[in-house]
C-alpha cells in the first residue's frame, strides 16, 4: 500500500518536477486530469455563484469593486505568484431609480404602461419626462424616408434579431446599429427620444440594453429599449391610432470619470517569465440580472484556467496571465489600458485568450493571426477535444484582447451561442442560466490551450 | 414590383420542378433555406408542446394512445403521401399510486421519508411493503464480498455516475449496470430489494427511473431508484447506525400485453420510391416529467425533417420515410417489429438516420458503416455545418434502428450532450428544458442528411 501511495505522489506532482520538460505525448495525460478536476470540483461554478451573489457590476457601481476585491482575494487563496490592480479611469454612468414609460393621448390604450429601460450612457428626461408621437422605422433608410414626420417625436427602431440566422452573434451585430447609432440619427431630425426593440432571440418581455453612443455635434436624446412583447403592443397599438403619444421619464445621467481597476493575477513561467500568454473577460456588466453569461462566465474562465493550472501543480515554461479587464461594456476601456501598460514593458505578449461568448459548452477557437500560426494552433486539437473544442479557425478574437498589439496570436473562445443573446445584457442573465459542466468544459478548455502556447511557443 | 413576386415564386417553387435533378451546388442554397425556415418558424417546438401537454407517454398508457393519435394526425396534416400505424405487441407495466420509503428502527432517523421511484418492470411489494437493513455496494464486485449480509435485506447500489467523465453517455454506460442487473445480481443471495443511487449528472433530489431485467431462474424482487440527496443521506444514516432498517411499498406491477404501435408516415420518392431513407426515434417515454428530451425531441425532429421537405415544396429522389418506434424504453420492442416489416418489404432501406440523444445543438453524426461510405457521408458536411453539425465519425447510431437489417448506413444524431442526464428518466425532463433554437437546428441538420441520401444515394 506504501508503495502504490508513492507512486500516486510521484504521478500527481510529476507535472511540477521538470519545469519546461513535458513532452506533447505527456500533454495527453495533463490534459485529461485537468478535464477531469475541472468537471469533477466545479470550483469555477462555485465561484461563480459567490461572484453573482455580489450582484451585477456596472461600471463604477459599488458591486463592481466589491467584485474586483473578490477577484483579487481568490487569485492570491489560489497561490498566483503575483497579484495586482491596474487603474483605469472610466466613464460613471448611473440609472436612478425612475424608468417609466406610458401610452397617453389614445382612447383605446391611455395609462398603458411599457416595459423599458434606459440604454447605457443615455442622458436623462428630466423631471417632466419627455412625450411625442411615434415614428416607427426598421433602419436608418426608412428613418431617412421618414424625416420629415421625426421633429418633436420619438423614432421607435423596430426591426428585431434575424430569428433565422444560425450564428447569433452575427445576428446580433446585423441588428444593432439601431441600438448604438440610432439616437445619432433619430436626433438629426429632431427627434425628443429613441426606442429600440431589443436585440435578443428571446421572445419575452425583458428589455435587453448595452452602450449606446452620442456624437458632440449632435443634440443628445434619451434612449431606451423596449421588450419583444410590448414592442408587439405598441407596433400594433400605432397601426390602430398613428397619433397615440408615448411618455417617457428617466432618471439615469453621467458622473465625472472616476478610477476603477483591471485585476490581474499571474502564474510565472519557470523559464521563460518574460514571454507572456494571456486569458482573460472583462469583469463588467450591466445592471441587469448579475451578468453571469456576460460576462461572469469569462471572468470565471480566466481564473479557473490558472487556478487549474496550480491545482494539477503544474510549473508552466511561460508566464500564464489572467487579466479581469474593466469596463469592456464602455468601449473596452480596460483592454485599451491594459495594452499601453503592455507596450511600456519588457514582457512579450505571445497569445491573449479571451472569453466573452457565454459559458455554453465549447466549440471551438477563431483565432486573429498569420495562417502558418493558425496551423500551429490546430495541432493542438487532440488536446483540446478532449474538451470538447471540434475547431479552431481564422477570426475574431475578443473586444478587449483586440486592443492588444504585437501579439502573435489573439484567440477567442467560442462556445455554443443558440442560448447567449436569450439573456445578453439583461434580467435574464442569471447564474441559473449558466450549467456547470458547460462553464467547467470551457475553464478547461482555456487552461490547455493556455498551457500547451507555455509550454511549446508559437 | 410584379415581376420579383414571380421571381420569388419562381426561386421558392423551383425545387418541386425538377424530380432529381437537384445538383449537389444547388443544395447550398436548399439547406440554407431549410435552417432559416427551421429557426423562423419554430414548428417543431410548438408541436413538441402539443405533445407534453398530452403527458409523459409511458408503454401502453392511455397517453401514449394519445401520443399515436396526435402523431398521425399531424403528419396527415404536413400532407405526407402515406401514413399508418404498425402493430406492435408490447408489455403492460404500471406503476400504481403507492411508492413509499422510509426509515424504521433507527433511534435517529425513523420516520424519515426517502424519495425513491420504482424502476421500470419491477415487480410490487404486496399491501404489507417490505423492510430489512441496507447492505451498501458500489459494484457487483463489492457485492460478492458482502454477500453473506444480504439474505432478508435490502442492497444498496451507491456508486455515483462519474461527474468527471467528458460524455455522459459513456459515462451513463459505466453506471447502468447496477439498474439494470442490480435486482438479479442481488436476488442470488436473497435481498428483499434493491435500492439503485440514480444515474445522472445532477446533485438533486429526483429519482431517475430506466427499465431493469429479471432472470426467470432467479427470485423477482422489487427494485427502486433514489435521487442522489437522499442518497447521499442515507448513506450517512447507515454510518451512523448500520442496523437501520427501511420499509419500502410499492403496488407497481405488470399486465398482459396488448397491443400497440409503431407511427410511419413518408414522402414517396419520385424518381426511386422503392429505395428508403429512414429518420426516426421512440415515442413511447417514461411516466416521469413529459418525455421531452428523452424522446419527444427526437420525435419532433423525425416527424419535422419530413415536414420542413413539404414546406420547401421539394421532391426527393428517394423515399424518405419517418418512423416513431414504440417501446425503445422496453428494449426496444417496435424497433425489432419494424425490421420484421423491413425485411419482408421489397423496398431497401439504403439509410436510418435516429434521433435519441435530446433536442441541444447539433454537434455531429455517429454512423455504422464501411469505412468508404463515412468517407462519401463526411462530403455532405459543407452543407450539414451550416445546421452545426462539426463531424460525421463512425459508432453507435441508435437503439431502434440498430435492430434494423441489410441498412448500407446506421446514422446516430448527435446532439451537444452535456445537459441530457440532468433530465433523463425523471420529473426533470420536462419541455421548459428544451431551447427552440437548439431543437430548431436538430430537425434542420436530420433534413438535410436525409435530402442529401435520398438525391445522391450512397
Amino acid at each position: 500500500m506504501k508503495t502504490s501511495k508513492l507512486s500516486l505522489l510521484i504521478c500527481i506532482y510529476s507535472f511540477s518536477i521538470l519545469c519546461g520538460q513535458t513532452s506533447i505525448d505527456e500533454f495527453l495525460n495533463l490534459s485529461k486530469q485537468l478535464v477531469r478536476r475541472s468537471l469533477e470540483d466545479r470550483k469555477g461554478y462555485y465561484w461563480l455563484k459567490e461572484l453573482c451573489e455580489i450582484g451585477p457590476r456596472l461600471v463604477a457601481s459599488s458591486n463592481s469593486y466589491n467584485a474586483i476585491e473578490w477577484a483579487r482575494k481568490k487569485m492570491i487563496e489560489s497561490g498566483f505568484d503575483s497579484v495586482w490592480l491596474q487603474p483605469v479611469r472610466v466613464p460613471v454612468w448611473i440609472r436612478g431609480d425612475r424608468e417609466e414609460c406610458q401610452i397617453i393621448k389614445s382612447k383605446e390604450y391611455s395609462g398603458k404602461k411599457l416595459n423599458i429601460t434606459a440604454l447605457g450612457g443615455s442622458i436623462g428626461t428630466g423631471d417632466n419626462g419627455v412625450s411625442g408621437r411615434v415614428v416607427v422605422v426598421h433602419d436608418f433608410m426608412e428613418l431617412y424616408t421618414k424625416r420629415d414626420k421625426v421633429k418633436g417625436n420619438f423614432v421607435f427602431f423596430n426591426r428585431s434579431l434575424d430569428f433565422g440566422e444560425v450564428e447569433t452573434f452575427s445576428a446580433y451585430g446585423k441588428a444593432v446599429d439601431q441600438r448604438i447609432y440610432g439616437a445619432i440619427e433619430a436626433a438629426k431630425y429632431g427627434a425628443v427620444g429613441v426606442i429600440v426593440r431589443s436585440i435578443t432571440t428571446k421572445h419575452d418581455n425583458t428589455p435587453h440594453t448595452g452602450i449606446l453612443r452620442y456624437n458632440d455635434s449632435i443634440p443628445r436624446i434619451p434612449a431606451v429599449v423596449i421588450g419583444n412583447l410590448d414592442a408587439d403592443f405598441l407596433v400594433n397599438a400605432i397601426k390602430v391610432e398613428p397619433n397615440l403619444e408615448l411618455y417617457i421619464k428617466l432618471s439615469c445621467k453621467s458622473l465625472d470619470d472616476t478610477i476603477s481597476y483591471n485585476v490581474i493575477g499571474e502564474i510565472r513561467g519557470c523559464e521563460l517569465p518574460n514571454e507572456v500568454v494571456l486569458v482573460g473577460g472583462h469583469i463588467d456588466s450591466w445592471d441587469k440580472g448579475c451578468g453571469a453569461h456576460d460576462n461572469g462566465t469569462g471572468v470565471i474562465h480566466s481564473m479557473e484556467a490558472l487556478d487549474l493550472i496550480k491545482r494539477l501543480n503544474f510549473n508552466p515554461k511561460r508566464t500564464i496571465r489572467c487579466v479581469l479587464f474593466m469596463g469592456e461594456e464602455f468601449n473596452s476601456i480596460g483592454g485599451i489600458e491594459y495594452n499601453n501598460y503592455a507596450q511600456s514593458t519588457e514582457q512579450i505578449h505571445i497569445a491573449a485568450i479571451e472569453s466573452d461568448r457565454g459559458g455554453f459548452t465549447p466549440r471551438g477557437f477563431s483565432v486573429e493571426a498569420d495562417s502558418n500560426i493558425i496551423l500551429d494552433l490546430q495541432k493542438f486539437l487532440p488536446y483540446l477535444s478532449l474538451a470538447k473544442i471540434d475547431w479552431i479557425r481564422k477570426g475574431g478574437s475578443g473586444a478587449d484582447i483586440s486592443r492588444l498589439k504585437n501579439v502573435k496570436a489573439k484567440i477567442g473562445f467560442v462556445p455554443d451561442n443558440q442560448r447567449y443573446m436569450d439573456v445578453h445584457h439583461s434580467d435574464n442573465d442569471i447564474f441559473e442560466e449558466v450549467h456547470p459542466r458547460e462553464l467547467q468544459l470551457g475553464s478547461a478548455a482555456i487552461a490547455i490551450l493556455a498551457l500547451l502556447i507555455s509550454q511549446f511557443g508559437l
